[in-house]
């Protein structure tokens, strides 16, 4: 955290040298002099945010934090902090899922529930659980209509992350999964403000494997450093696109423009039977997202952060999200995804040590438990 | 634009029924009693922003103005953005590429230009130029370091967009394409704001095909509607892969987790050429991110904006972004996006009017050209 956030939020129009609204000094420091603020900060309350404290007190039996962030958007960062609120809960945990991306929240969506409302109660608000064991919160559950967009500046969505963090009755948790929106901009600097005193456990950094995705990602390491936020480690999702041979179209393609390409699938996969009689083992692998310089791997070697693993492109891990429901449910052998993403989470309950005593026998999907390397 | 957007940007902490810090009773008003904003409005000078006036003034000689907007990330809009720069470049004409992402500049990679430097002359700040006539602005010139995170809040992020709109000497352009940050917060409404009086053409809203992101289009073209921005049109993005069979591997299986996959690539693709003897002309396509609910196309219709097309997730798209080129330079055949990029190009050079004699001599790329339906 800088200096200057150590001191408050200080107004977009402050004088140069501005102590900071919270500063003792606020409204009566040399450089105040002619501040349009000055009277506001004179005669407002010193000392540092009360919420905060308040915050605290809130997430006390909260065992772990984790913030799912990325520097670009669409890399998979939701998809895969619902995944792992998934996972957890599958472990038997008490979990809790907070959505702070305000003007774009997914998570609704991600776990199936897109019509739910928020209550309230003397303990707060209640969140929505989408089993026992796994509470989520998110703007979405929160808008009359879910279309309508949410057209607010940054202190508005701060406020109301801080509601989050304040008034939402989560009980007892052992895990607290944040999906952050993309960026190192309003939320991301609330977030860390707000949970200062929270012992969070760190940060994971979701990316996908080009470098226009990892440029924003070692902007998104500075930052945590910046704020004093521990990376637990980097995900590569979309890392390479598997799928079965027979969920793709062949088709053929005539040299002339001017003619339509033909589909010839059922000659392909019949021509294919030769290389493999059980088509169903036969999977076809490509780089969507090309590395061009090594990808998150060697970023996270060159920063001194963990690298946890690759995800591949799954379009069933994608299904998964689109119907709302855990890749861990349904068969086994159906999702490429499926073993490096729960190696990957493995590897955070490990670092987290929120797992005392692991019994594989309540975890789902670890047929195929697999570490990512 | 909302009526407290037009009476200027009201702060967080201001009193309910604030009259606006631009409105003549600011500081004056009965709801201005006890606010801590009260003696700076009151002491602030009226009236509307005087930089508004001063970007109209500025951009008197940019014939077109085309936000690009996303509700998602990573759904493609800085390379849309970027690859549509180059193709109304490619038509002779002169254009400018703004990138008002803030936290996440994209372009400066997507244009091959990571190292460039921005500098001040008595008209202005400089550009950069790709080209002759194609310039580009981004905050990636403006940072010492590329890896640097930006962690500005709001204001600051409206400071500089205001700075790039008000104070970049772009000289006589037919298109200025704007890139915009996914979301409809600070930045979204700051340059609506700023835009207001220098006649913007519209935006074009890119998406992927599934429901997680279509979700958020629809805020988006809902922002647009309140900020009073015509929608020229959705663009969906992703849009099923297409690659050669030639660029692809095939794995065999086993069935045995505890064996590793064996690559049968040559196999298959002996086998493959009893179905098509010149395997250059045999593509795999499949949808990685599934439309289950109709897609962009069924979502425009409904909500009654136009649709441009659809783009096939495109490996050699997204490598001519990490290569920072044209996607219409080099082979024809090479790219399965090209065509259908173009179409839908072609669609906002008509719908603009842009382009008073088309001459198909001058423009690149257009041996393939074809129509997005």
């Amino acid at each position: 955290m800088s200096a200057a956030e150590s001191r408050g939020a200080i107004p977009d129009n402050a004088n140069d040298h501005c102590v900071g609204p919270e500063s003792e000094l606020a409204g009566k420091a040399a450089s105040c002099a002619g501040c349009p603020n000055q009277a506001a900060c004179a005669s407002a309350p010193k000392g540092p945010d009360p919420d905060i404290l308040a915050i605290e007190e809130r997430l006390r039996n909260v065992k772990h934090k984790i913030l799912v962030l990325s520097g670009k958007g669409g890399v998979g960062k939701s998809t895969f902090a619902t995944q792992l609120a998934f996972a957890l809960a599958a472990k038997k945990l008490e979990v809790g899922l907070l959505d702070i991306d305000i003007c774009g929240p997914s998570v609704p969506k991600l776990v199936g529930l897109e019509n739910e409302e928020i209550h309230r109660s003397n303990l707060g608000w209640s969140p929505v659980y989408v089993e026992d064991n796994l509470a989520v919160m998110s703007i979405g559950f929160l808008l009359p209509n879910p279309d309508d967009a949410v057209i607010w500046r940054g202190p508005r969505k701060n406020g109301l992350i801080k509601q989050f963090l304040k008034d939402v009755h989560w009980g007892d948790l052992d895990y607290l999964v944040v999906d952050a929106p993309p960026g190192t901009s309003d939320e991301h600097i609330s977030i860390a403000q707000f949970l200062k005193g929270a012992d969070v456990d760190g940060a994971v950094i979701v990316t996908t494997p080009q470098e226009v995705s990892i440029i924003d990602v070692r902007k998104e390491v500075n930052f945590c450093h910046k704020v004093g936020l521990k990376v637990l480690g980097v995900v590569e999702n979309m890392s390479g696109l598997q799928q079965p041979v027979d969920s793709v179209r062949f088709l053929s393609v005539p040299a002339d423009p001017a003619q339509k390409p033909e589909d010839v699938t059922a000659a392909a996969l019949e021509a294919l039977r030769n290389v493999a009689p059980d088509l169903s083992c036969l999977i076809v692998q490509s780089d969507v997202f090309r590395a061009t310089k090594g990808g998150a791997e060697s970023m996270a070697a060159s920063m001194g952060v963990p690298f946890l693993g690759r995800v591949p492109l799954d379009p069933a891990l994608s299904l998964a999200g689109e119907e709302g429901r855990s890749a861990f449910d349904g068969e086994a052998g159906a999702m490429s995804s499926r073993a490096a993403l729960q190696g990957i989470i493995d590897q955070l309950v490990a670092k987290t040590g929120g797992l005392k005593v692991f019994s594989s026998a309540t975890a789902h999907g670890n047929a195929h438990h697999m570490h990512a390397q």
